[in-house]
């Protein structure tokens, strides 16, 4: 394995594998085994089975335990916004696993290293291989880095409300009361504009102006997001 | 919760609750949630959504490790043969807990306690609930005695070809070789029947009859399961 690719899984990642021969393996698209089959390799579509899965419990136990509130269809709805091939490509890439992975002259012609899918399943076949060399706590601190910190910045909760995703942001840090205020209601009837404060505990985090209250609220809370979230940072 | 499924839990699966209120949210139904709103209960629905995720990974294993030369599709369609709704619920029954989910009148009218997909959920939520009080191992020592036995004795295995799923079988109990002899090739050229034998090791486990000496393979296989499965019952 490419010891500069050693290197960076140890050093932004703290992962060192026992089994290199796994790392390799998740390394490996089939159209790489393909080209050289006198070398006999395994490509990585096992683990990616494997990885998926994997994956696919640790996100689950992750928004189980952080979205105490939510009922499942919003879980499950979150889970389907970060275990997908857009966000899961995404992380390969912020990673640096398409430099690394290993392609047949095909694949690499046709841009494969660029290709979604491609780099999804090699993200799930890393996992994988992570997984089998060293349990699903390893994998867990992995995700932690690379995945947690980003559903923690609300960066999938387009799939929520807003006023909810702050609710559980804030309700991470202990108990703090949530109240919204109706600052002002100007323009004629039909063409009426609501200003929305939103106050956690004694401080004002966001404000919002929208057509209805409703929609100023939203808006409102997702200021407060961002407030929370560079308070934070 | 019924003392009587708690004592079945106990003696049938070496299962015992340390918060015994997860197993009682796990057999608690909405519908009777609904009709009991000053209980101020949690139904089961966010413990199936963890679990569904916590079987996937544990199947996934299973199968991952048992069928060491099965592509990643058959894999996929092994275990998607597995974790559906039909399996689960069967599960369900043949560990009693439809007869102890608290479900609502209109549901429990309605045949709700037949119900595959109430079922089903249950599975998954008992499951989730294991998870949450006793972790991965636990949740596989209860499968090791629910579903994988059923998985190794080739119940789901319909979804692969019966010579693979034999061979599988065989390879577990260490490297056996195994031959199909053709033994007799009868009948007219637009009738043709064949008759094959299936030889594993030293001993003939299986015949079969078909219109083709690949179609006679498969029937020889299959007999070659059943007479595996005898064996070792």
């Amino acid at each position: 394995m490419d010891e500069q690719f050693l290197k960076l899984l140890k050093d932004e990642y703290q992962v060192v594998f026992q089994k290199e021969n796994l790392l390799k393996q998740a390394f490996t698209h089939s159209s790489y085994v393909n080209e050289h089959r006198y070398l006999e390799l395994t490509d990585n579509e096992r683990l990616e089975f494997l990885g998926d899965a994997v994956l696919e419990l640790l996100v689950s136990e992750y928004i189980y335990c952080h979205y105490q509130e939510s009922p499942e269809g919003k879980l499950t709805k979150l889970r389907a916004a970060i275990v997908c091939e857009e966000s899961l490509s995404k992380f390969a890439i912020e990673c640096s696993f398409d430099k690394y992975v290993r392609l047949g002259k095909g694949e690499e012609n046709s841009n494969g290293r660029k290709r979604p899918a491609l780099l999804c399943d090699l993200f799930e076949s890393f996992l994988g291989a992570l997984y089998l060399d060293q349990g699903l706590e390893a994998v867990n601190r992995f995700l932690q880095q690379v995945v947690f910190p980003k559903v923690e910045a609300g960066v999938f909760s387009h799939e929520m409300d807003h006023k909810t995703a702050l609710q559980e942001l804030l309700q991470r840090n202990g108990d703090i009361h949530i109240e919204y205020h109706l600052v002002s209601e100007e323009g004629p009837a039909h063409d009426r504009s609501f200003t929305v404060e939103v106050q956690a505990g004694e401080k004002i985090i966001g404000t919002g102006i929208g057509k209805s209250k409703k929609l100023a609220e939203q808006n409102a809370a997702c200021e407060g997001i961002l407030y929370m979230q560079k308070k934070s940072s």
